[in-house]
């Protein structure tokens, strides 16, 4: 028989007619004469609740239905009595698919973040995580819908690949050599000839350098899929594993791609406000109150924009005593990129023109000699959120930086060939979505946005 | 200066307007008072002309942009007056990114698709290749847009995992060990406790399991990423790193996601003819002539649906003398799929209810005691596009199969959590994205429908 989704008897406030729902209980509460049922089925952030009569055939097995228990109730949708308008059902039919016994491990007392990474394989049945879905759902939606409405093609880079892209040489091997017979060459040397790519391969960084090839000839694209770094890094904003969105622009200069950082992040915003309205108000009371004004100031203002070296004199300025030295030429790191996004600016922030001496061999030098076209942007909560640049298209610029980086040509040759063949101004930039799902939700720790986190000693389900 | 994309030109049918265009010569023909310069920007399976006059300053130097050479172009869009109506360009003002020489690889005399392959970062500059990007970004969407409008949410489910989902067998390890100082244990093996993840662990070959943790909480979700087989396969129709589609669905059966299969795959039909229908004709007429009314066909019949027991039967009476037997028990070859679609179906058929050996241990056995209920959509040119099953959701069944099948408990604890907790009836299935755009395209090689392909040794670019 076909049923209804919990989401739609609210959307189309479907009252006064015979229904059937199918989900989880949320919770249950026994009487005598009738017992409730909370369900829910994934759609909504809303439950159902469920009058359930002792004149049930099966009232005793229903009453044993614990949270958990799996669920198919048929009866008349009506609008509730309580002081909250809403809409339950008084059943007439229930069909038990499985009872769950005091063993299921998410319990009232036990629904810690910490405890439910545990049985991450379950926490989608949580209010909270049911909600990080919806959003993170809606998020990719908007994503896709945004850069298709661009004219810019959805790309897939390839994952396994044998260069550096970034060259900071945290990276995962990937390989089919027998670890207990690896194979040598001549000199002694691992024969990575004989590997299955047959030459030493990695997991991808960043989509970037193919993503170029296929922006200077497509004319706008973006990828969308993981990426991994090795380091070693346990904090609630690292993964090994996480998804990038790297749009990448033909004809483009550094001040396109930071407009349309800017129009794409307030894309995003406007499409949960748009889609989520109950998530939205769910995470502002529960996981981060004045979560919703925050967003809607953002929404409403373009994003502030300040040279590296701008930055560098208000952080000397700010008097405030931070950790890492503040001086032209250094990293900005994360307590500064705090400072400026949420005391300073008070919002998203886009650094730009970084020095060329703490970035990656492909930005397009500034005639200064010193710095390159690169931008950062900075949300408050989260620190960096989108990292870009405009792209070298000099080819002899490109090379010059290469030798002096001490990167091979010969690796990079089809890299070159697109400064050599057509090049063209072209700059993107990469967002790490978990952020963005992290800064649109208030979630604090980015092992909670993803489905099933990769972390050091952590890859579990 | 702002400029427009190509297709808007066509789409909008511009004309007796100024206007910059922007892209890279497709081909330069030569005259003294003026010359031609074919230009694509990638955005259209259609080329605009640009007539350039002798009495452009820069003309000598216009004159010297080759192939693949880029430029800015700005004048007039009129109608042209060839046989084929059309929109052409008098140009006022040409500016030069960049001049290509003879040097350039994309020369008319030599296109193969072999030849491509090693030049495939300037591949998309091509006829071909930018269709089949067209097309694969529009089904991509599709996909996107499908599972949406059923409500079901993008999981995007672990790269990295310590479980071979399939049993198969055929996984790369993921590792940062340095292979030169592997650690060992007390007994002198490798030990993988002190491996990045704690553990020995490889690249995912589905999502699927992930995916039903989901399902059963959020109703339905269905993944879109790349996934891993590192067996030594060389053939037209197998990568090492390829995209899957895979939709789970809670309280849905067999029949359930075959009728899904059977609109997802119209669903993306209709959507390239509603949007592709240049690269469409491109493909009809260069690639595979008769690709258009194949595609009309399955547009409106629904898919055939047969046994594994009914098919071998048809195969058995075929009276086709098969390369491999024909027997109830084995696993269809290519022959077989390819007889059943094209030759005996001519068209999509679903074949269901396999012999429960020859298939995974998560299906869900059927009371003779010999099948399961698992699904392969075969079509034709292509062969299996498509593996399903209804999920065993019956906890003893479940753990009997692994136990003969030598499968751990330990190691599948939270997937056996699923039917402890909350079971219920569950189906889902996997679609080999560059299968699907091969199917779409006509093209006959998955090397050409996917950016960068990785196959056995060959990680290039």
């Amino acid at each position: 028989m076909s049923y209804l989704k919990i989401k739609e008897i609210f959307e189309k406030n479907i009252v006064d007619q015979d229904a059937t729902i199918k989900g989880w209980v949320k919770s249950l509460r026994k009487n005598k004469a009738f017992s409730f049922v909370v369900l829910n089925d994934g759609t909504s952030q809303k439950d159902i609740q469920v009058v359930v009569d002792s004149s049930l055939p099966n009232y005793e097995e229903v009453i044993k239905c614990n949270t958990g228990s799996s669920l198919s109730l048929t009866g008349k949708l009506v609008e509730s009595q309580g002081k909250v308008k809403s809409i339950e059902m008084q059943a007439s039919e229930a069909v038990i698919y499985s009872q769950t016994d005091e063993n299921y491990p998410i319990q009232k007392k036990k629904t810690s973040f910490e405890f439910l990474r545990e049985v991450a394989h379950l926490r989608p049945r949580t209010n909270t995580f049911g909600a990080v879905t919806r959003v993170r759902h809606r998020l990719a939606m908007a994503t896709h819908n945004f850069f298709d409405s661009k004219g810019y093609y959805y790309l897939n880079t390839p994952i396994v690949t044998g260069l550096d892209c970034e060259g900071a040489g945290e990276m995962f091997r990937v390989s089919t050599l027998h670890l207990n017979e690896l194979p040598k060459d001549d000199k002694g040397n691992i024969d990575f000839e004989r590997d299955y790519f047959g030459k030493e391969t990695f997991l991808n960084v960043s989509g970037q350098l193919e993503a170029e090839a296929y922006a200077v000839g497509m004319g706008g694209v973006y990828t969308f899929g993981p990426t991994f770094r090795s380091e070693n890094s346990n904090t609630p904003r690292h993964l090994a594993e996480f998804w990038m969105i790297e749009p990448e622009v033909a004809f483009a200069e550094l001040e396109d791609v930071a407009k349309l950082a800017d129009e794409y992040i307030k894309y995003m915003i406007n499409e949960v406000f748009t889609h989520c309205p109950n998530e939205l108000d769910f995470f502002n009371q529960r996981i981060e109150k004045g979560l919703i004004d925050r967003l809607e100031k953002v929404k409403n203002a373009p994003f502030q924009q300040v040279t590296y070296t701008e930055a560098i004199d208000i952080l000397q300025k700010s008097g405030k005593n931070f950790e890492f030295k503040v001086e032209w030429g250094v990293d900005l790191q994360t307590e500064h990129e705090r400072f400026l996004s949420e005391e300073h600016f008070k919002g998203p922030v886009v650094v730009t023109d970084y020095p060329r001496d703490i970035k990656a061999f492909y930005m397009k030098q500034n005639d200064d000699g010193k710095t390159v076209r690169a931008m950062d942007v900075l949300v408050p909560g989260v620190g960096e959120i989108i990292g870009g640049s405009q792209r070298e298209d000099d080819l002899t610029k490109l090379q010059a930086r290469m030798k002096e980086m001490g990167l091979s040509e010969k690796d990079y040759w089809w890299y070159l060939d697109l400064r050599k063949y057509g090049s063209v101004p072209h700059a993107g930039f990469g967002l790490g979505f978990e952020r963005a799902v992290m800064y649109l939700t208030g979630m604090s720790n980015i092992r909670d946005v993803i489905p099933f986190p990769r972390t050091p000693k952590n890859a579990e389900f």
